[in-house]
């Protein structure tokens, strides 16, 4: 290690788990908990510099994240190519312990396997390290990362069917009402553009039956004439479903997320649509583009990429850098997409403003970024920043402040720690299903294809 | 930009193009010139601080570089990622005037386009950059870049078929002698090995006929038992001559390099070679590995990949970060090869001491680098360094000084740049067939396939 690495080695890392207020959301498998649990991460330099990550909360990830934080002691903050070498090394037995299965958020995350795992946590602290780094040399994350090529990221307004509250009375209130017919949709993107001044609309799908979401997206066309609308169903359709919404829809959509589950059943909907076979990239068929597939459920990682992309089975990849390792994962990913002619946008789930400004530095930085980004942000209505992301006219304005450009407010983080230490266990990994039942007792994740 | 980004903003840029001694080392295409044309970069900050570039010297390079050197002023070094689109713009009609076949070193540099032309520029400035980044806040390039996972890099004995001296007695002598057959290659060899400690050896063939080629690795196999060999006639054989070549030697190759031309022949080679088809990464056919087949010509940018990946054609990408834009576009290739499955190592042309060290402080960030990679430098008896770069057991020391670690020595770069000024424009372009007619009027670079 240089001297100057020296400067630049650890010294402390602090992990402080929280569980974060959050609306009842539906999905088509259930509903989000009234509280999300995520993990907030403190790298501290030698020279007292400290960094911020946050990634997933949930039990299995705490798991992991203890000994990688332990065995980062001593090691620079610009030495992140050996992240995933070391994870597997110091994680291997908690992985092999907690297995492959043993975090569940109704496969919302695609597929889980321990590797995936390790590299969600490892991007917590792959966040934390740049964040410190760009403090100590006073440069923002994004000229780490080669500097932005964008001064603001746009994102779209994420709607969601929804309740009005939680079931019995748990969580926190807000005054949004219930969402759940093409009027309530509506209207929930309306206040979304005028709050925030969104002007790309994505729907999340798989609650209803098809026809019901079908007819949620054209009022929304109606309501937006020409904006940019998705629908993502998660995967609950068959294909035959899949073509059918795509023929209603097919001139109002940007494009369909994960309308089937799995890569055979995308590439045959692809295929369907109008593709042009293998490593044509997307497929212009006569008369008109085809209407492109997006995913965040089939490739969510490197080892998924090759199969999918040489069947030409997705248009657009939604990255999430929590599930891909991290930013400069993330480009590699961008990388990979630009070879092959796939777009690439980016993905979300509940997130606190720690990883918006990582998203955000990071999306600044991609030459190929053409769609606006997924953020539940404006759906958290808690933070541990002293100061929130701001959403102008749909877009986050990328700073250039030393790192994220973040701050911790401590007391706000030691009220949502102390909130995940007061759970009695339930609410510390995220369940959408249980979180249902607490209305449907019986209700199970549906099989895919649910329609 | 930030005021850090300032104190990082460039305030000059020198363009140096020189002419450096270069043995008589055949090729199919012709002969090496007894000069071969570089350009050395140097950017420098508005704070004096000096980082260094080297690309290719052709008179088409120094016509785009030119301009993109002007566009920097003001720029900050950490501004990497706008760096294509800026070359476009300010290069865009230099690169016109200039045409796509402009700089013609007989089909050894791949396609050439435009756009690879002024990657090829800006892979010099990129370098410069991170050189001079790394000065101004002292950490080396490899930690830039994410860090290095290996403290040394290891290279291959670049053997060829060479004469004892360039024909009228031109360019400068050296004490190798001829190099005709497979006792002139194994003595090459054995030299390089004792020299530098090589222990993995490739030659250049498709210079002789190819049973000749075969008897001279047979020779080498022999003299150096077990040790990793390669052979590269740079396209010239046809599909029959590839899988007879490899049909004799796939007991002993580490892998075959370029045995024919173009992407559709080298899937053909592949198939037969027992590939498991479209995005299966290097198939292993039943009872044995088959003999890869690596490239340096058929994927020389990120548009050829898709098509070569996708049909496995090859399974061993062999970077040359001039090429590909640079050392962030080398990781993002590595990236891509990763997802596939296929392996990555380094070709090299001609090139000085400046580009070993962009090569190896690169090359020690690489996980998934496997192979040694290979240099011309040995053959370089010039440099325009204070201290030539070392070779021990093969492998060069990643160096953890700030940049990449080398200094420029001023008097030897103006020998080398008015050898360049008093040039009369013939070794100004690189050109191995025109060089070749000094001793065989009649010759034209064969078509291929040649056997």
């Amino acid at each position: 290690m240089t001297d100057r690495e020296n400067a630049l080695a650890l010294a402390e890392v602090r992990l402080t788990p929280v569980l974060v207020a959050d609306p009842p959301l539906l999905n088509t498998q259930g509903v989000h908990q009234p509280y999300t649990p995520r993990l907030i991460i403190e790298v501290v330099t030698e020279r007292g510099v400290t960094g911020l990550g946050e990634t997933y909360g949930d039990a299995g990830y705490l798991e992991l994240a203890k000994p990688l934080a332990g065995s980062l002691i001593g090691r620079s903050v610009t030495d992140l190519n050996g992240l995933p070498a070391l994870a597997a090394e110091v994680c291997g037995d908690a992985a092999a312990a907690t297995g492959p299965d043993a975090v569940d958020v109704g496969g919302l995350r695609g597929v889980r396997t321990a590797d995936k795992l390790r590299l969600s946590v490892l991007s917590g602290f792959e966040v934390a390290c740049l964040d410190a780094w760009g403090k100590a040399v006073g440069l923002p994350v994004h000229a780490l990362l080669g500097g932005k090529v964008r001064d603001t990221v746009e994102y779209s307004a994420y709607l969601f069917y929804r309740w009005a509250a939680h079931p019995d009375g748990r969580g926190e209130r807000d005054d949004w009402g219930a969402a759940l017919d093409p009027a309530g949709v509506v209207a929930q993107a309306r206040r979304f553009a005028d709050t925030y001044g969104f002007t790309s609309f994505k729907l999340k799908g798989g609650v209803f039956e098809p026809a019901q979401e079908v007819a949620a997206i054209k009022a929304l066309a109606e309501a937006f004439p020409g904006r940019p609308l998705r629908l993502d169903p998660n995967g609950a359709w068959s294909v035959a479903t899949a073509l059918a919404v795509a023929e209603e829809l097919g001139d109002v959509l940007e494009y369909l997320e994960d309308p089937v589950s799995g890569t055979a059943r995308m590439a045959e909907v692809a295929a369907a649509l109008g593709g042009t076979g293998p490593g044509g990239g997307p497929g212009t068929p006569p008369g008109g583009a085809r209407l492109p597939l997006a995913t965040n459920m089939c490739v969510t990682t490197f080892g998924e990429i090759a199969e999918a992309f040489t069947r030409d089975a997705v248009q657009i990849v939604l990255s999430d850098h929590h599930y891909w390792g991290g930013l400069r994962a993330t480009r590699e990913l961008a990388a990979v997409c630009a070879a092959f002619g796939v777009g690439v946008s980016m993905h979300s789930n509940t997130h606190l403003g720690i990883s918006l400004a990582a998203m955000t530095q990071v999306a600044a930085t991609l030459p190929g970024l053409r769609y606006a980004c997924d953020s539940h942000y404006p759906w958290q209505t808690e933070d541990v920043l002293t100061e929130r992301l701001a959403f102008h006219d749909g877009r986050v304005t990328v700073g250039d402040a030393p790192g994220l450009g973040v701050e911790l407010d401590r007391d706000r983080l030691a009220v949502l720690h102390r909130r995940w230490l007061a759970d009695d266990g339930t609410l510390r990994d995220r369940d959408d299903a249980a979180a249902m039942r607490r209305a449907d007792p019986g209700w199970t994740a549906p099989a895919v294809p649910r329609w």
